[in-house]
């Protein structure tokens, strides 16, 4: 009894074998390669995205983003989507039409911001630096004195350069200026010295797939008391329905009422990858990045390949590394990944061309890891 | 070497066992249990998102997408969020502010709609009917050539009701006053009669979790020639970020450019779903799903319990039963769960409190989970 019968066509039913993945070694951008426990944790049996059993997951998801946060903020969720997503929802929640929002663009992320808070209605002003150079206090209380805006956006770790921005002073300029300060934070979380409520941070999100080595697919947001009054004084509606926070907020609170269905299997995920951070602890986690990056750092000056990013800037999450005169980064990149599994990144915008991008992220960022790719690194370039 | 060194708080380092979910049997309007395949595929070792061997996976997917569819479409892609992420992508790229859009509101996915409409800046002209009731070809000329929309929007599986909304004559309608067809497919793709390019449909969307037996957490999207003209036409850019197929037609097209990172082992499952569907073929799988959807209305009869919805409208896939007389509905789905970890849900909106949703989807859509459901229930009903 099939009503308004067609014959099927099978022209896109193609054959296909079993799932195969080769045994790369994500040392890019991100993804980094997720634990095994939290593949392992992904692959639970599913449950009601309003059983009791899944509301009690979701307070302890919310309670560890918290700690890896280090933030008190009631408003500490996942997304439903990628670190993008979580940015969206940064920017989509928090400038209305006619906000001035200040932006640091050092790098292809502050672009991003740039976009999105363009489509958002936001009066976007770019504070702009070399890729890979970060921004002096100085520079930003000049921007903020003059523009006034509602929003101070930065970028914490530029994935697309390595560095590291300093916080210090920044919440102090905010306040005194009343804006917020939102902060992409998505290649430091897990990995980099990161105090979301000591640092005054008002809003914050990240990614899975970088230090805290979960696949993408969730994304963590926070946002703080003056970031959430902000948003229920809203003059306007939130233009975007799926990342609406004045909604999402009632599925993660305690009234639990339906919005959209959590990705279940992604959230499995985020809880393992969370509580291997909580049982690590922050300070080891840190330490061990920190270490493997040095590792890093130390191993291509002995094969005579220089960083890009000062020392005292320099992520140890993400490393950008000159790519020497005359060599073909892009073959290299590609000879790494087809000869030994390994998978680097090429650069982005004005770096294009001139470095490649070296991920050392939670599970990934381990001595064993930075052997085998200065070894594979050394005979590809010497071979 | 920490800069800027906090103390960090230990307040939220909780302490959480392994995850160890009950058993359910998903019996609501979804998610349905995902088959053991597609948990299985999700484990696999991640490859970046841009790798070759991801790129191939992409191909695959987008295929087996266009068989589950019937359709030639090309811009035929898994969006990286859940089923209303897609709808929400549906709606971004196809309506621009004053364009009118006629919406069937007869659940509470019409009503969806009609929310995410407003908010991209569309006239948002609500053709209502009693939620469970379908529309009539007439009805639906009637409220097109009165307000000339440029699109209509429909759903085809209210999962809210359990009603089919039958689409013949309806794409004839919309070229007929050269507007676009939108459908929502979300309980319909993978378990009920659907031709995409047969049908005329210009968009439709759907999720992962419901009859293709995926978890949540990507959603498949689809946008026929018609619905791209429009879109690559638009007056304004597509105000969404996130969701702006202008881009993400980029990364799912023969360019590869980098938007966001895909939800690699998200995309994994769905590969395997799919895979499964084009197993066992449509034909099938669609009288797999008449078979016991017919099985549990006979043994609902047989326990006195009535169906919503006529059986000319009622969907194999999600089926509403009224809820005797005196009987506490809730205390009824509590016990369900409770004593016999099956997940049944309660009606929404103007069916809350009148009926229970029952779903049988994808893998879950067997006879003995039929057995079982209606056993359980003629217990907790009588006991």
């Amino acid at each position: 009894m099939l009503t308004m019968a067609q014959t099927v066509n099978d022209l896109h039913r193609i054959t296909t074998s079993q799932l195969d993945t080769p045994p790369r070694l994500l040392l890019g951008p991100g993804p980094s390669n997720a634990h095994p426990r939290v593949l392992q944790a992904m692959s639970n049996r599913q449950v009601g995205h309003l059983d009791p059993a899944f509301i009690a997951l979701m307070n302890e998801v919310q309670e560890l983003l918290r700690y890896a946060w280090q933030t008190d903020n009631k408003l500490t969720i996942p997304v439903s989507g990628t670190g993008s997503a979580a940015m969206e929802a940064a920017v989509a929640n928090s400038v209305e039409p006619g906000d001035t929002i200040v932006i640091g663009v050092n790098g292809y992320f502050g672009e991003r911001l740039c976009d999105m808070a363009g489509r958002y209605g936001g009066n976007v002003v770019r504070l702009e630096k070399a890729w890979g150079d970060v921004f002096t206090i100085d520079e930003l209380r000049s921007a903020v004195s003059q523009h006034r805006p509602a929003v101070l956006a930065l970028v914490h770790a530029e994935t697309s350069t390595g560095a590291r921005q300093p916080l210090e002073g920044v919440s102090d300029l905010c306040r005194e200026f009343d804006c917020l300060l939102l902060v992409d934070t998505v290649t430091s979380l897990g990995g980099v010295p990161l105090f979301v409520d000591a640092w005054g941070i008002d809003i914050a999100y990240s990614g899975s797939q970088k230090a805290l080595s979960c696949p993408p697919g969730i994304a963590p947001l926070t946002f703080g008391p003056r970031a959430v009054d902000k948003l229920n004084n809203r003059a306007s509606g939130v233009p975007n329905w799926y990342l609406d926070l004045t909604m999402v907020s009632k599925y993660w609170g305690s009234e639990r009422t339906y919005h959209h269905t959590a990705p279940i299997n992604m959230n499995y995920g985020l809880r393992e990858a969370l509580r291997l951070v909580a049982e690590e602890g922050l300070e080891a986690r840190w330490a061990r990045h920190r270490n493997s990056a040095e590792m890093l750092w130390d191993g291509l000056a002995d094969i005579g390949l220089t960083c890009h990013v000062p020392l005292e800037t320099r992520l140890p999450t993400l490393t950008t590394v000159r790519i020497p005169e005359g060599v073909d980064g892009k073959a290299v990149a590609r000879t790494l990944l087809t000869d030994y599994n390994i998978e680097i990144a090429a650069g982005l915008g004005q770096l294009g061309g001139k470095v490649w991008r070296v991920g050392l992220m939670g599970f990934n960022s381990r001595p064993e890891n930075v052997i085998t790719l200065l070894g594979a690194l050394e005979r590809v370039l010497n071979g």
